[in-house]
């Protein structure tokens, strides 16, 4: 009676938790002007094969056949169907399109790495300009997004490189199109890898260690200098740290490169994106050949950073008890009064209150506890001086005597 | 580069009048006390084995096997999935549980039927309570989450019925439990067909079918008295028609049986459900013994519904109106001070406001044109009066200088 492995019950009191962070999400993307979209779950499993993030995924595929004699695969990232649905509709949106999504993707990993093979996904991509502007846009919204769940330039910073830049390195050290995956690899991995093996990598290249040591480590990156100044002038200057150490090991980026990591507990990477001017075209055949820019980030690593960070989980917890599931809680002391409740009930519901009540006589003690329980932060008490009720205030028990049919005005009044 | 067969691509505005949806859904169930839970989208075939809502589910069933080779399926329904949870965890949980899922299911449907094979379906079950309360509720928030589109009792009513009155009948009528489901079957299709095929089917029971009409047609139903006495205190009595020829196919249902359906176009079926007091306890080999009553919706087919009826389609146009991309746009007519602008927008965003700008220099007269697009109800210009802002009401072109340090407050206090 349990889930697949790698996969989740999401028990209410988890679903809560996760509401929050998909509500940052959506309210973060839309302050940028962003829109959702999304698509199917399952799609053919052609449009993974064409190309994709990463070699690994292809490896990594829920893929079956269907009653149809379809090759057909869960989705393992969003990309795909994104230049899937650009390419069949570009033409009908102007330009850029800021596009979000928030979904649940699938991946067949390895269960000791503790990964999960369900996980939720919010992408943000900024379709059809190729400016430092748009790259900006993009990277604010990641900043913002993260600073609404309270984290701050002690929590976390945001790692910022060009592709460029490696590409004017490859050229003038010979390194050809045809290996600059493999070096870029390399130079991706060097931070989690001995000297020795990054050196022992590098010699086919015939490129020095110290070489490359001192060309992340230089001071100016002048292909950044606009994206920084735009950042700097949104006040964000701070979170961003210009450093050419970050590649991102997916093939695909063009650009600019970037990826948010935590300062506490290990220096994880937190969410990753980047420009990606060409890959709209790969994967859809031409059709959708639009420059982009974007990122990813997944809901467990969120969560994790949440309970490692005082004043975050402390906005977090503010949150959930706003949200709780009952406001006002109709305690019925005289069940000849419990149409009465329910009617009172209906009408707090109709104008938008969470209201709960008992559904059978219980004793008034009892009542009060479930009242509690419940998160209310008012309990109504119904009983023989109706149509007159008392309002309780949970949190201090202050109390009031108030006639039911002012009931309402008074609520909006007190502004519980 | 199209979608699977059944699939649907969501494009932004396909999104946000799903998200209308969604948003009622979520919002009436949480009036009602309800909370949101969630499981895995992909579960053992087993689970779909044990006992299902209808026997053609096992039929449609989007199973393989994965890559450690477990037998697995994508979710045809939610509810074997809520039965192995509530088995898992319900002793952590006061009773009544008020759970709530807005899941997607898969189903291989035949595709000359329009139907889909991905959709997107709200549940809303109530576990642990027996009584005609417990009913109600469930009932009140069908009839509630109906009118907060618009509709209202012109567009839709609620069939009401009740398992038990139709096991009295087939005790009294020599209808043995092993024929049960048989026979309901019957009833539950008589709507749709012929006569005469009714009586050839009714005939190995021995049971005339004017005896089924007049069983139908009676004008009590005792049992539902409480039911109907709880719904009238709640001013909903109007929207409920008592009525036997409800059945509903699904043989797990033990009581109050219900479906609300639509009164123009056809008297399409919109939702429906009812008391199953012993599906739990089945799915979960007798871990999770709790009654429950429950209904389900899917999005489809409210879409449908919203398309022909006048006042929901403006309700709904409204609300989408509200919520455009963009509530501020930003036209920059003197690039100088761009970063002023750019920082300007941060501080709107930083509040909460939806705020566009163009990425690079584009003519005023362009910006404008852009603006409406956007959907924005204000447009703010940063030129070289600098700074102070001129703000344009777009809807009826009214102008006002403002200086760019009190614009926040102004906007609030305009409450644009």
């Amino acid at each position: 009676m349990k889930p697949l492995p790698g996969f989740r019950d999401l028990f209410p009191e988890d679903f809560a938790r996760r509401n929050y962070l998909v509500g940052k999400w959506r309210e973060t993307a839309r302050r940028y002007g962003f829109v959702e979209f999304d698509g199917p779950t399952l799609e053919s499993a052609e449009l993974y094969r064409k190309k994709n993030s990463g070699g690994e995924i292809l490896g990594q595929l829920y893929e079956f056949t269907d009653k149809g004699e379809r090759a057909v695969a869960l989705r393992p990232e969003v990309t795909p169907t994104l230049a899937r649905m650009v390419a069949a509709r570009h033409r009908d949106f102007p330009k850029p399109m800021r596009w979000f999504n928030v979904g649940t993707c699938f991946r067949y990993e390895r269960q000791q790495r503790g990964r999960l093979r369900e996980f939720l996904q919010f992408n943000c991509d900024l379709v059809g300009d190729a400016t430092h502007a748009a790259d900006a846009e993009v990277i604010a919204l990641l900043i913002d997004l993260l600073r609404s769940f309270g984290f701050g330039p002690e929590d976390f910073a945001i790692r910022l490189s060009d592709r460029s830049a490696w590409h004017d390195f490859m050229t003038l050290h010979g390194v050809g199109k045809e290996r600059a995956t493999e070096f870029l690899t390399i130079v991706d991995r060097m931070e989690k890898m001995p000297a020795e093996k990054t050196e022992e990598l590098l010699a086919p290249f015939a490129i020095p260690l110290a070489t490359l040591r001192e060309f992340i480590t230089r001071a100016e990156i002048p292909v950044l200098a606009p994206l920084l100044a735009d950042l700097e002038a949104r006040g964000l200057r701070d979170y961003v740290r210009p450093d050419l150490g970050v590649v991102r090991g997916l093939a695909y980026y063009t650009g600019v490169v970037f990826e948010a990591f935590a300062l506490h507990g290990g220096l994880r990477a937190i969410a990753g994106g980047g420009r990606y001017d060409r890959l709209l075209a790969d994967l859809s055949d031409g059709s959708a050949d639009l420059p982009a820019v974007g990122f990813g980030v997944g809901d467990a690593v969120l969560l994790e950073l949440l309970k490692e960070c005082p004043a975050a989980k402390l906005r977090e917890e503010a949150a959930l008890k706003a949200d709780a599931p009952t406001q006002i809680y109709l305690v019925i002391a005289d069940e000849n009064h419990r149409f009465d409740a329910i009617s009172l009930a209906q009408q707090l519901r109709g104008v938008g209150w969470r209201v709960g009540f008992p559904l059978g006589a219980e004793k008034v003690g009892k009542q009060f506890g479930n009242a509690e329980a419940s998160g209310a932060s008012h309990a109504v008490v119904i009983g023989v001086e109706w149509p007159t009720v008392k309002v309780k205030r949970l949190s201090d028990r202050h109390e009031e005597s108030v006639p039911a049919d002012s009931l309402l005005s008074w609520l909006t009044a007190s502004g519980s």
